[in-house]
């Protein structure tokens, strides 16, 4: 990074894909602003930089380079500093990192989304098909030894990071149950390592916040349907 | 690629995304072994090879390297073989690609098809939408001279070609209307140019063909809810 570098990172203090992204930057050792919006009032500042989404996190780079979907940031971050990769070197590794991160967002992240903001049998099923999901995940937690990165944090891991934090909130406000340890002990520990991580334990949102923000939005959601991906 | 390689393709005849896997490997002047899959009753090498999913695009590199989902098939080979690059060379313009990419995925192709296979408003709905989405790809295929490639095809244009071909289908057999010439006539010159490239034009599937085909996906897919996403 030379000193004519200027980074912002928009975001939302909830928001498990802005968390992502700063840890991202601090893995990397990258110097950013940190701006955060209120994503229920945006300001003028964000529908001028993300004009089709108006979502955080969105990265400006050097004023005028504006990026936004936090898949599309780590691979940016990634490819402007080299330091630390977070991406396998590796083709086939970086292609099944990519995969199980799409993976993990579509199966696991939107059906425990879908399970905590869902009614009746709708929340019955999509607990069971997150579970399913779990299992997969389950699979490939139980070849690392420490992190997917190796002995440091890597793009999955930051991909995946939420389970560690978020799930556990997603489960007490749900409620429901997905993370069991006999059934997903290697998660388990794997997130354990993550939370333990002195770049992540120190860049997480208040969990007695979360509990009262996902309680509100699980309120407002559970009474709309296709109230999921809302967070 | 040297002589020991070896490149399997999986893939079903009227896949979009399967042929943006033949299409990549095509414009790279990459050989590769073609084998039709039955998505319909599968066969146990795409069961033992990708487990997970079980679908198609499926590519095999040298018999013990498996990859699917087509955005990841497509970071890889432009990773593997160098050649005829498909993605742009720097960081911004990448992420941009990938973010139009993701785009046009989650809001246009999911879009159309949920348009095709439903009924009554919410396939108005769904007309509305994928329309709303268009204006977006109309004002990113405004600042194109010809491909997203530039002079060559790359990347974006891979992934945006079922625009070209498979859409006016939808349309056909919907029937619904999205490619107005007055509101998109930058994605339909864009589409012209596109299917007049000799690799993509060599290399679709028969349209009469095409018609029947999801004729009859729209008639099961319509009598079921959550039914798309299931080409």
């Amino acid at each position: 990074m030379t000193n004519q570098e200027e980074v912002k990172l928009l975001g939302f203090w909830v928001s498990p894909f802005v968390r992502r992204v700063e840890w991202a930057l601090k893995l990397k050792g990258v110097e950013f602003e940190y701006i955060e919006e209120d994503v229920f009032n945006k300001s003028p500042l964000l529908l001028q930089l993300n004009p089709v989404h108006q979502k955080v996190p969105c990265l400006v780079y050097n004023d005028n380079k504006v990026i936004s979907e936090s898949f599309v940031i780590l691979e940016f971050i990634d490819e402007i500093w080299k330091q630390n990769p977070l991406l396998p070197q590796d083709p086939h590794d970086r292609a099944k990192a990519r995969f199980w991160a799409k993976f993990a967002e579509e199966k696991v992240f939107e059906g425990a989304w879908n399970a905590l903001c869902s009614l009746g049998e709708e929340k019955e099923r999509a607990v069971k098909l997150t579970i399913e999901a779990m299992e997969h995940i389950e699979g490939e937690m139980k070849r690392i030894d420490y992190f997917f990165g190796g002995e440091s944090i890597g793009y999955l891991d930051i991909i995946m990071g939420w389970m560690a934090y978020w799930l556990p909130v997603f489960e007490e406000v749900g409620p429901i149950k997905i993370l069991d340890p006999l059934r997903f002990p290697a998660t388990i520990a794997w997130a354990n390592r993550f939370l333990d991580h002195h770049v992540i334990k120190d860049n997480l949102p208040p969990r007695d916040k979360m509990i009262v923000y996902f309680h509100n939005r699980r309120e407002v959601l559970s009474s709309i349907s296709h109230g999921w991906l809302k967070i």
